[in-house]
């Protein structure tokens, strides 16, 4: 006997569980199509060399890899991958299609991306992302319209308690210059520093000195970021001398935070100057979405200007955000957040007969009832009536439709409410009507 | 730089295409939730060996296989894999969940899978399959239920000229018998069979011949269906003597065809005594749903009451069908059938501003507009305003929104109708009220 359990780190989700995503993917839908954005899809396997090298050293290892097949799949290669994130999908598809996308392409896609991750509480080795993308400028108009339309999709689920903490990439490699970090660590120090949250500013020090930084450049860097995350955004410019990249970051986070002014986004900011993200494709403003009651965050993203340019030869700017559905979906379990009318029983109405020799007059009456539109159940076996109604009860089915060889005869049904405890019979071609406004008046 | 095309067998959506797609998906689902089958998703990637063993021999060698990850990676071993089918999963998650589902669980599950089968029109390595199933009972009601919710999301999708091929595998298994092919040889023999429509007579003779069956015996079997095609249901039972797997078979058909007579499935019957189907779980009741203008089929199904069994350890009945999504839509696309209707353009107003400065005021007034559910795409750019218009034009976004200082002084935005080639000026919260009535007039 095979084992029962999905693989490890992966799920099943049973009608309730997809009626609560598709709850929530629905809404996040509406509002990104509401700011233009577009759908897109691309496929669950890339190419191994598409994705190998864009995510950075971690991210390389947390890919999983098809093995060649045929005669080729015993010498153990792979040549094929699942997708790690949409966005790098996306540079491809970009590069792709150039002549039939529009030229300030924006798109969505939410679906599910893989990686090979320790499972822990929200962490999962399958999970949806839900992508905002706009490619083809760099006005901080694309940073404040993406942030605009997460802020906004995270308000209609009822989130009032979110901030989007938001950075500059050339703004952390001033900061690192000030510290004295080398160049060629600034990588490296970036994904130190992005686990401030998690390790604390002595887990950050000594992630850096063990990987090759030197003791005062790490405490030096850690002590710019005290004293920025206390200045305000204007008088931090003393700091980077004549960084010319460092000075005109912050001018462009002063630019995005006034174009969002008048959006929804706008008093959500917070500059956090050691906000990095760990992906490597990120160039210019970062942002990131934390509530309250979860230590990771809900979502992130920033510009990538030169991610296409990998696979078209010319850069296209690009600007995107991904919010995390699974941990969006925990936060609005554990908080109550979803709504109370959501449908929990798989039909409207259940079809029974007594005499198993009455079943095509069952389908038939069935067929009647769906054409009103309602979600028609059939019990195929001819199990006593009583059976058959405790089972609609226990299934939350709110009305039993029962056929006997009067109404067969008569050309009626007889429908019982089982909230009420009612019972009526109407003619076959009336009964729908009848269900769907029973219905109506249940609420 | 890396190569842009999708990996092979593979496809990328783009805009158009996923409306296209979703319109079949959204109508499949809406049937299929009229039929009380309910919503369920699996993992994209299953343990290898949930799926091995279960589709027979040319199934197992389509499966992609993932590599083992970390240190096992350079073993070249394969612990998971992609999902083949929707079945297979399904029958793992029954045995899994059974205290929380339903006695009689109905599911539809409208998913990915994925096979390293040869690419051609119509069959890819990824597609979508758009699966009903029924579990708990082998009452007829359940094939006529299945078969009746498949008629009616074609006919709705606007499909009139379907068949519905139907057999049986115990009526297959009597034929055989009959035939004197071994009973070891059975599974071969369907395979062979499975494929009389694409390599003909002559073809299923010598693939059985060179699997084993001999020449006499693969002879009389393809006499008998020739013989068969062309008799009536009644008849046919002379044939089979006293197999009585093969009289119940014969009865069971008939019980599931008088049953469908009410539904829309009842005319669409077709019986056809050499429907093999390619996979090895089905027990009973097979059936193929075909088209006239192409060669395979729109997607098929039957029952198979051991699968179950083999995660569970105690069978469990159970029946369902798929429809191939991919074929549907090369149909629906070849003969036209897509609604005029669907959305073309990625916005319905696009706000512009004559000055970088005043982008703020668009993204404002943006927010207005979506506020009434507008969908506003906000021109990032200072570009001129003629190059802006033509942009929303070019994109048959039929409305732009104008900001120039005048209008920021006074609260207003100009709207401009690129179709009648009207403008008019409304105060910034009175626009969205005018620009849906003007879309509402459009039609």
């Amino acid at each position: 006997m095979t084992r029962t359990e999905p693989a490890r780190g992966m799920r099943d989700f049973l009608p309730e569980d997809i009626r609560r995503r598709e709850y929530a993917i629905g809404t996040i839908r509406r509002v990104y199509e509401r700011y233009g954005f577009e759908p897109l899809e691309t496929p669950a396997v890339e190419n191994l060399e598409t994705l190998m090298g864009k995510y950075g050293e971690e991210g390389n290892q947390l890919i999983f890899k098809i093995l060649k097949r045929g005669e080729h799949e015993a010498s153990g290669q792979a040549d094929l991958a699942l997708r790690y994130d949409l966005t790098v999908p996306l540079a491809r598809v970009v590069a792709q299609y150039q002549s039939k996308l529009p030229r300030l392409f924006k798109r969505y896609q939410i679906q599910p991306v893989w990686r090979a991750d320790r499972p822990a509480r929200g962490r999962f080795r399958e999970f949806y992302q839900c992508d905002v993308d706009a490619l083809g400028s760099t006005s901080p108009v694309v940073e404040a319209e993406v942030c605009a339309a997460l802020s906004d999709a995270l308000i209609e689920l009822g989130f009032a308690d979110f901030t989007i903490r938001i950075n500059h990439r050339q703004l952390l490699a001033a900061i690192l210059n000030v510290a004295g970090i080398p160049e060629p660590l600034h990588g490296t120090a970036l994904v130190a520093v992005d686990k401030l949250d998690k390790i604390g500013r002595e887990g950050v020090k000594s992630e850096m000195t063990a990987r090759g930084i030197e003791g005062e450049a790490a405490g030096k860097l850690l002590d710019v970021f005290e004293f920025l995350a206390n200045e305000q955004l204007g008088s931090r410019s003393v700091l980077l001398e004549d960084d010319h990249a460092g000075l005109a970051a912050l001018e462009n986070l002063a630019a995005i935070l006034s174009h969002a002014e008048g959006t929804s986004a706008g008093r959500r900011f917070r500059f956090d100057p050691s906000l990095a993200r760990g992906l490597s494709y990120y160039t210019g403003a970062i942002m990131e979405i934390n509530v309250p009651d979860l230590a990771g965050s809900l979502g992130g993203g920033g510009r990538y200007d030169n991610l296409v340019g990998m696979f078209l030869g010319r850069s296209v700017p690009a600007c995107g955000f991904s919010l995390g559905l699974e941990r969006i979906l925990v936060v609005m379990g554990e908080r109550g957040m979803f709504p109370a009318n959501l449908p929990t029983s798989p039909a409207d109405v259940m079809m029974s007969v007594f005499d198993a020799a009455d079943a095509p007059h069952a389908l038939r009456v069935a067929a009647l009832l769906r054409r009103t539109g309602l979600r028609v159940l059939v019990y195929p076996d001819a199990d006593k009536i009583g059976k058959q109604i405790k089972y609609a009860d226990s299934l939350g089915i709110p009305f039993v439709a029962i056929l006997g060889s009067n109404e067969i005869a008569a050309g009626t049904v007889t429908v019982k409410n089982l909230a009420a405890q009612t019972q009526t019979t109407y003619d076959q071609a009336a009964a729908g009507g009848a269900i769907l406004e029973g219905l109506r008046q249940r609420g």
